[in-house]
């Protein structure tokens, strides 16, 4: 079996990222051992090995958070999941991984018969979408929420969940190429970001009271967005794409009383309860289970090929997400 | 009688503002005829001059918010005030002037014996102070706050407020030269801001985990001020001296769950019950009355030089407040 393994952090991940070969691992009492099917990279993994992230694993540590895989052998003592079922690899266990061992009473099956490439980006992009649209301000069915990032994992992921709950979306993306793909995935409103762009969105919307705005991209892009907001709005921010701090005017939180607040997926994961966690979870399987939540993938690659992988996903300009999908 | 008044708006306020002479209104029916006797300049007062504040009065218009007068004539049916007595000036009346009209029903007694400078200045800068200390974040005795801009009007009313509390203050100033002032008043902590500000405020509180954080300066000190937060702490802005949008860096909002909120005493204004301004206002006036509570005086001016007196309050270093009071 390959594994991804990195023993230091920087800012060029491909010169230090690689496979390695080891040998498979022999799945003990209660265990089973799991093909991986599909892991993706997210924004957060770029971030962990270029050592940007809130949160650093130990060196030397296997990449990756999230992905699915199906059981291919059972350990003494073990008889579900079946062989051949398709379940969720465990949280944060290093998933750009040909197999791994897992604990076969803590596997969480899904459906067989789903594709395993939107299965596996379930954990984190869409309850980060689900739970900014939901944990800072109670939107009314018919109200507007705008994001920037429109064309990212997170934000196709809001412009369906958003849709779902009969809210409308203001999408801000920064290029004219990625208007078509957010207006495909139900966008209402799609913008370019710039100058004017209160007076654009207010136009658009007409003059739509908008209370909460998703900020991904930091530097100008947050003050750009916090400036379309109504007296009292909240903006969220959960990212800086933009590699720049986010810049607010005091303006917006003096003046118009703008809260901003952050958020963080490992925050939530470790202050939600179990049953909050299942909700959660429960809504997003189903819909990405039935096709009604789902996001672009612009390419796969094997483990083999990590290198490039990393590269495609810390790339700017894409059009949906990079997963690691190893080769049988 | 002399008024300030202005027609225009913009970046030389000195340019445009200017006392006239007017005739001395009579009081009429419930009315009383007011003596000014000081009425500062506030950063608030430099803003509505320049265009750049949060709200605009209509033009012409007469300058001033706040400041506190004698009685000197009654209208018809009016008994109390007596001629004599210290009142404090309708809130946003336009108070640069020797001479106003007022309801005498509606005007708040102050004693006669206290500092009529110090009176003067209760409305805006103490219940800033006051609000922003005990409105985001509850905090108990024994606790750290965090502000810049320390030896400003509000910096000092929030030590002095701070320290009845039993809180402590970390005070940050733009120059050396600052320093020793903060400290007289009671500041706890007093840096001068730059780089390595968190580990610089942690060595001298002893690693207190802060939880509020007031800044009046914007651009990167928001950033180093936020930098000095403990985890889900909060930061209240309420200027921007610096002239610059405030920075803050997504890793302090999303990897450390920071709230950035912004204070308006017009908001507070607008939703305060009768009796939470009372609170408020019995609670600043007992203070000030009684020589607790109190701010620097940097210069008086005579309504007739006005000009002079808000390039005064304009002018970035000084040692306490710029007031117009009107010579007899």
């Amino acid at each position: 079996m390959k594994i991804v393994q990195y023993a230091q952090r920087g800012p060029n991940p491909s010169e230090f990222i690689g496979a390695v070969d080891v040998a498979t691992p022999t799945p003990g009492e209660g265990q089973v051992l799991l093909q991986v099917l599909a892991a993706p990279i997210n924004p957060s993994d770029v971030l962990t090995l270029t050592g940007q992230y809130g949160m650093l694993p130990p060196l030397p540590a296997v990449g990756g958070n999230e992905g699915v895989g199906k059981v291919v052998a059972h350990g003494p003592g073990v008889t579900a999941p079946p062989i051949g079922q398709t379940v969720l690899l465990p949280v944060g266990s290093g998933t750009w991984v040909t197999h791994m061992l897992a604990d076969a009473k803590k596997l969480m099956p899904l459906p067989n018969e789903a594709d395993p490439l939107q299965l596996a980006m379930m954990t984190v992009n869409p309850p980060t979408a689900l739970l900014m649209l939901t944990e800072f301000v109670t939107l009314q069915a018919g109200e507007w929420v705008i994001q920037n990032a429109a064309n990212s994992g997170v934000g196709e992921y809001l412009v369906q969940l958003a849709k779902i709950r009969g809210l409308k979306t203001v999408n801000i993306v920064r290029r004219e190429s990625a208007i078509d793909a957010v207006k495909s995935a139900g966008g209402d409103v799609v913008l370019v970001d710039g100058p004017g762009l209160a007076k654009r969105v207010a136009e658009a919307t007409g003059d739509a009271k908008i209370r909460l705005a998703i900020d991904a991209v930091g530097g100008e892009a947050t003050n750009r967005l916090s400036s379309c907001l109504t007296e009292g709005g909240t903006l969220v921010n959960y990212g800086m794409m933009s590699g720049q701090d986010s810049v607010v005017s005091p303006r917006s939180f003096v003046f118009k009383n703008v809260t901003l607040r952050g958020f963080w997926l490992a925050f939530w994961f470790r202050n939600a309860t179990p049953q909050q966690q299942m909700a959660v979870f429960g809504e997003i399987g189903k819909l990405i289970a039935t096709g009604k939540l789902k996001t672009r993938v612009h390419a796969t690659y094997d483990v083999a090929d990590i290198k490039q992988a990393v590269a495609a996903a810390a790339a700017g300009e894409r059009d949906g997400k990079i997963l690691v999908v190893p080769k049988d």
